[in-house]
């Protein structure tokens, strides 16, 4: 295959990293995973595991290479901690790109304690950077993927605006009452020290791409759901994890779970609060869009808006009861300071113009996803389910 | 004295840190120092000295208790990495205002190797945010002033603008081609990892004060020239570094030391940028006015600019040869990636409101510094003069 690539997936072991890692090997891409694995030992941490039963990292890179006769390889690495071992990874695999998904991504757990605070900025500061100072030290032509949120943009810049993609066009003050034209980075309204890390993150792209000329881009995603990709639906040990705790579980997936065990569907505060949403499989097709399309602007980060559609969690709510009109809820006090009902218009054009095919939120696609986890009833812990962490 | 505040001085025993450390305490402030001592350090490894010779950490402080009966305090600590024992300082100490110079501070230091780019970016980073994660754990009233760099700004934004304090109106698009009015934090453009990391504090900054409502002052400081202070004058165990080198050396103190030595001034590229400067002693001053004067919006970093003129590299030339005729130039490939020539009008209108009386460049006080350090004329290494980071 000519556009065959040699593609490290940092936390390549995690929810977004492990499809990625088969979506990309069914491609035929090669690749590498490197993952310290901190999200199964977070898991052990808070008592809570992933509703689905994961196989370890070694029996699923060998299912995978039974099914199919293709090898993924994996090396037990720390990104923010072992810059040498990094560098020697990407030498001897010949990397030519990487998709960094190795920072710790739940803002409830950014908040929980100082130690998971400090954590998170360490890790994702640290882990980032390390990254790209191997791309100088290895190879400046390596294009890097990096996942981001939507949650940088913050909700309330100018009401009722289009969220753009990354840049935004504003007239700048001369001081001297003069307004002039400029393009600038979105300014940044991080609501957690996890969203924090990411704007902190953006300002590093924005960097090493002016000063060296690295390829990067950065995904800008919304909130994700779903579980199952193509490839990890081949086998019981390519499962992908399936969180529903207060702090990893995402609020969709959370809900359809609350809805299959017969529990109230917990609401935070209002449920007036719109956010963007993605289907699991939907994020697979972006970040191949994004290897594919490393953008041609000199020094310029490219910046997507990986998401397909925006809802408030009390549409949610309905959907969900469209289809299981027995489900009820539960109001409770929003556990984090945000803002009681917003609203959030977003645009996708650059994925929608590559060619994004959107798996919006629908009944059959929420009924799918409650009869895989009924399966699964059993092991719900209920004791993990309301939020633990406030701020 | 009413307004006596127990003071945390993190760097205390760097080139701002010392006098500044000096100058609280002779106020009649309770001040501890915390400083890991790295500057000393980095002076082994760059095989260059300061060219005034100083006392240790311990002999400073002894001298100091001498001459005016006062105790400054001090623990040898890497805030970046001993989280907590800084929390255990702050407590004991009970300290109130925290000032933080405890950062890696010369931009080509932090451009010279993958590990002074990444040692900036861990130490400045996990530093700050551990100082900000301690004050929440101990107490939300603390009050810390930061110290930053005009550099957050960059130099070409809107041509021939003025640089405000931090905010910047702005009319942003809403998407539709209507513009409406903001107030942003001014857009970040740095020119090195050390400036990056001053515009990542910046966010943290941001985040800490709407989230906890943390009292912080950011002052965006231009080049510092000068090095005596009133109190590190008082004896010779008191005095007060002296950087020439190509990556500590700022540009009006090494002009000022390459007069003294007989050598030709080296002009970095056309002489045509122009920066902010400003004296030490006038930087005291805007420390103690930021640590008096914390703001009383709540959730709102206070930004100063602390800067008292701007001027070419060629003006600063001009000044000295005024004074000293025989005085040589040698413009050399400029090592940074930088604007051949830029303007550079700044506002500083609250410090000045606040009181402050401008040192300006003049011949006498460069007379003042040439005398001084004539005397030491014999200690220069000649071979740390010229630029070694280049980018």
């Amino acid at each position: 295959m000519s556009d065959t690539k040699n593609i490290l997936v940092v936390g390549g072991d995690g929810f977004c990293g492990w499809p990625l890692a088969l979506r990309l090997s069914s491609k035929g891409h090669n690749v590498t995973i490197v993952d310290n694995l901190s999200r199964r030992k977070i898991d052990i941490e808070l008592g809570c595991e992933s509703l689905t039963p994961i196989s370890s990292i070694q029996d699923r890179i060998e299912a995978w290479k039974e099914i199919t006769g293709k090898t993924i390889h994996f090396h037990m690495l720390n990104v923010a901690q072992e810059y040498d071992k990094l560098v020697s990874i990407m030498k001897d695999h010949k990397i030519q790109v990487i998709v960094h998904l190795g920072e710790q991504r739940a803002a409830p757990y950014s908040m929980k304690t100082r130690n998971t605070s400090r954590y998170t900025v360490d890790n994702n500061l640290s882990g980032t950077h390390n990254i790209l100072s191997a791309i100088v030290e290895v190879d400046c032509n390596i294009h890097m993927v990096h996942l981001g949120t939507m949650g940088v943009y913050g909700y309330g810049v100018v009401e009722k605006s289009m969220i753009p993609e990354g840049y935004v066009d504003v007239k700048m003050d001369d001081g001297s009452g003069n307004f002039k034209d400029v393009k600038i980075l979105h300014p940044s309204y991080p609501g957690s020290i996890y969203h924090l890390t990411k704007t902190q993150d953006a300002l590093f792209f924005q960097f090493y791409a002016k000063n060296w000329g690295i390829k990067i881009t950065d995904l800008h995603q919304g909130i994700i759901w779903g579980l199952h990709t193509a490839e990890t639906k081949l086998d019981k040990r390519l499962i992908n994890r399936f969180d529903y705790d207060g702090d990893y579980g995402t609020v969709l997936n959370r809900f359809i779970m609350q809805a299959a065990t017969n529990v109230p569907l917990t609401i935070y505060g209002t449920g007036e609060q719109t956010r963007a949403f993605i289907h699991i499989e939907n994020s697979m097709d972006c970040i191949e869009l994004a290897i594919q399309n490393p953008g041609t602007e000199p020094n310029k980060v490219v910046i997507f808006n990986q998401m397909t559609e925006t809802q408030t969690l009390n549409t949610l709510v309905s959907i969900i009861q469209q289809k299981f009109p027995n489900v009820t809820t539960s109001n409770i006090a929003n556990p984090r300071k945000e803002l009681k009902a917003n609203d959030l218009n977003v645009s996708n054009k650059q994925f929608l113009d590559l060619g994004l095919k959107p798996i919006y939120i629908s009944e059959d696609r929420v009924q799918e996803i409650y009869d895989y986890i009924c399966e699964f009833q059993s092991s719900v812990n209920m004791k993990c389910i309301l939020p633990s962490s406030k701020w």
